[in-house]
């Protein structure tokens, strides 16, 4: 049997006492039963709780069928897709890939160049992009619940149009494949007029919350990296922390610890990483905790660093800086690879590392680190993965999912919503024109120019 | 005369009142007196101060003939180096160069590709820059002030042994470039003896004010970035910032209006920005104010979002957490490129935006965003940079530089030290073995093993 994650929350035992999480105990428990039992604030967005083990396996197929003819035929797969449309894809890729994928020749490289667009607004981007696409044969994977979504919908006109100006009507509609939903949205008509491929995104399952679901199965599985390993993992974690118990339950020990710390002050939380791989990892954890706690005026910020990089940057700060932070570090135990110091008395002081490993360095700089850090007034809690594989990857994911629910149920919130991403949208409707906005449109000018 | 930057604190007015700004005129001044009468705490380290001017226009020619030198002999060049050592490079050349440099072909890339080292410990990140590096024609540019700091270090002994190997001793000396001490130091020694050619990190600029010294300019050079022009930006930028006047002086009105709002429990700063190009540059940032301000239990907490992109995940916490946040917004002006929307009424609904272009789009986004953000309750402050030119960048370089010096000392501390990094360095150091450091090793274990 493949081992297990492991939570540790001991290193913080200076901030949080262990009665601290005991107390806990009973809030979790109803926490767990409102999730369990589909009944609390958002439940309608539960599908992700038991999705590795009633996933459609059909769909699954088509997944994996889809992924391999793009490896076969594209040598670049553009995702278009913004938030949870895009982020699990990319923290995968990059956590379970190859540092440099898309820098790889075509022949040592596990699937086609990935690409992201219609993640953001900026032409020099996407300008950029068309340049490095040029003489490449190219898919596309749009990723859209509605797709009327401002920043995707816009990529998605301008790649279709890309894709039909290079192949015909007939040779892009191969190479479209739509990720949106079962039955209504503009994009869901669109893939059924043309004939494209499509994917689904659940009703139950939101956005953040979607990596499992086609949302990131199809880029990651084009990548080359083995989904149906991913899913065992996630699997495994859905049994493992289906515990009710807090005390056998580490999942629920970090969302009662990072609860415990809240409600002391600590009100920013870093993720700390020591594997470059794992930088939008980082990026898809903030969208999960940040947009299902970061409401009604409350919730802890989530930021995250990347050591021991950072140490040289954020590190100053975090020693000694104002003490509202907590961390909790993401250890990988073995690495994929490793590098024997040699060199001897280089004269550069280093002499006492020979025959050591690059590996075993990095792990001396993660526990040195945490002494460090925890002896200047932040506490680390300790979240450690056996190895970087799609399996323990897939366990992190459901661990961080499933700590995030508990955590917004004990903050007394709704997990599962994101009122506030709706503002911005309205005032950006209103300042391009959109029919229906004149009033607010007005306001918002005489704002802006007063 | 090329423009200025703008900053416009008036969107924050909800939040600091202009008398909030106009009240710390004494102290803005007294600290202008510190730092230009070199008389603050950390005054040896402000060479930054006139380096536009006063820097030394030999080796600014060396450093341009061995950059064109580097882009004639070299497929890549391998930047080794971390913190201050590293980041402004990197946030420069992706600010300014292709959003895809290292993938685009050769002739119509302006410099060799850049890949960044020694900047972590991972043996997986290293093993696959070394698979993406096979068949090239490789240099390095090592960074490092004493030669000894552990990341950078061992790179260099590993990229020293494999140039070694594949150049041999002669072929790898006129291919390894040290930045490095003017005259003490083991890598100025190694270098001297070797016969690398080297450059000089001033005494009296610290790491994260270097970028506009040989540690930044030489591989911006190499990138194909025109380093003059963002040098007669940093120096416009040095002779407008000059003005003691708060009342005249952009750079200090922000300092005392991100003072202000920490007075007033405002102790997280998002750098906000729109173009996925200006990613690292956030990084610097964070390095800039965070390792200068904090320490002695105080500091507001550097963090950075990447809009449109994160208003899909850090949106909602922004727009509804906690409020102890406040924004700092950099706008550019005109875009290097862009695109025209088109396709009629697609059904997405987007039908409204026929004829205008990505870039309007993304400036609605930002303006709209600005007000909806401001009406959740978070201060805006907006910085304008007229276009993303290096001439620009240069001014927007000292522009926060100036503004973090003042900011520390507004803040009463020394911006220019970073006694908390030596923390983790000690740990690390003892549970590697390095002699001298018996008891705190054994102490150290019993910790981690208790």
């Amino acid at each position: 049997m493949n081992p297990s994650l492991r939570f540790d929350v001991s290193r913080a035992a200076a901030f949080v006492a262990p009665h601290e999480i005991e107390y806990q105990a009973a809030a979790v428990r109803a926490a767990h039963d409102l999730l369990h039992g589909r009944r609390g604030p958002g439940a309608e967005f539960t599908g992700w709780l038991d999705l590795p083990e009633r996933y459609d396996r059909e769909e699954f197929r088509r997944i994996q069928e889809a992924a391999a003819r793009i490896r076969s035929d594209s040598d670049a797969l553009v995702v278009i897709g913004i938030g949870g449309s895009y982020l699990g894809a990319r923290a995968t890729v990059e956590a379970l890939g190859h540092a440099f994928h898309n820098l790889l020749p075509k022949d040592r490289r596990p699937g086609p160049q990935i690409f992201f667009a219609g993640k953001d607004l900026s032409p020099v981007y996407l300008t950029h992009l068309f340049e490095v696409l040029e003489g490449k044969e190219v898919s596309v994977n749009v990723v859209s619940k509605s797709g009327t979504t401002t920043e995707p919908a816009i990529a998605f006109r301008i790649f279709r149009e890309y894709l039909e100006r290079r192949y015909g009507k007939e040779g892009a509609r191969r190479r479209i494949y739509a990720t949106t939903d079962r039955r209504r949205g503009i994009l869901k008509q669109v893939a059924d007029a043309e004939g494209y491929e499509s994917f689904v995104i659940p009703d139950e399952v939101g956005g953040r919350y979607s990596v499992l679901t086609a949302v990131g199965l199809l880029p990651i599985a084009a990548a080359g990296i083995d989904i149906a390993q991913l899913m065992a993992g996630a699997a495994s974690a859905m049994a493992e922390y289906a515990e009710p118990d807090l005390a056998q339950n580490p999942c629920y020990q970090y969302a009662a610890a990072r609860h415990a710390l809240y409600r002391k002050g600590r009100t920013t939380e870093l993720l700390v990483t020591y594997e470059p791989a794992l930088r939008s990892t980082a990026e898809w954890w903030k969208q999960l905790f940040g947009e299902s706690e970061g409401k009604d005026g409350k919730g802890i910020f989530p930021a995250s660093v990347e050591f021991t990089t950072d140490l040289h940057s954020m590190g100053q700060y975090i020693q000694d800086g104002l003490r509202n932070l907590f961390e909790t570090v993401v250890q990988v135990e073995r690495p994929r690879a490793d590098i024997a110091i040699s060199g001897g008395d280089a004269g550069d002081g280093l002499g006492f590392l020979e025959g050591q490993t690059l590996d075993h360095v990095n792990r001396m700089a993660l526990a040195g680190t945490l002494l460090a850090h925890t002896d200047g007034g932040v506490p680390n809690l300790l979240l450690t993965l056996p190895e970087l594989t799609p399996y323990h990857y897939g366990q992190m994911i459901y661990f961080f999912e499933k700590a995030c629910a508990i955590s917004g149920y004990l903050l007394g919130v709704n997990p599962f919503d994101q009122p506030g991403v709706e503002a911005y949208k309205q005032n950006m409707y209103a300042l391009l024109g959109k029919p229906g906005f004149e009033a607010r449109r007005a306001e918002l000018e005489r704002r802006l120019n007063g």
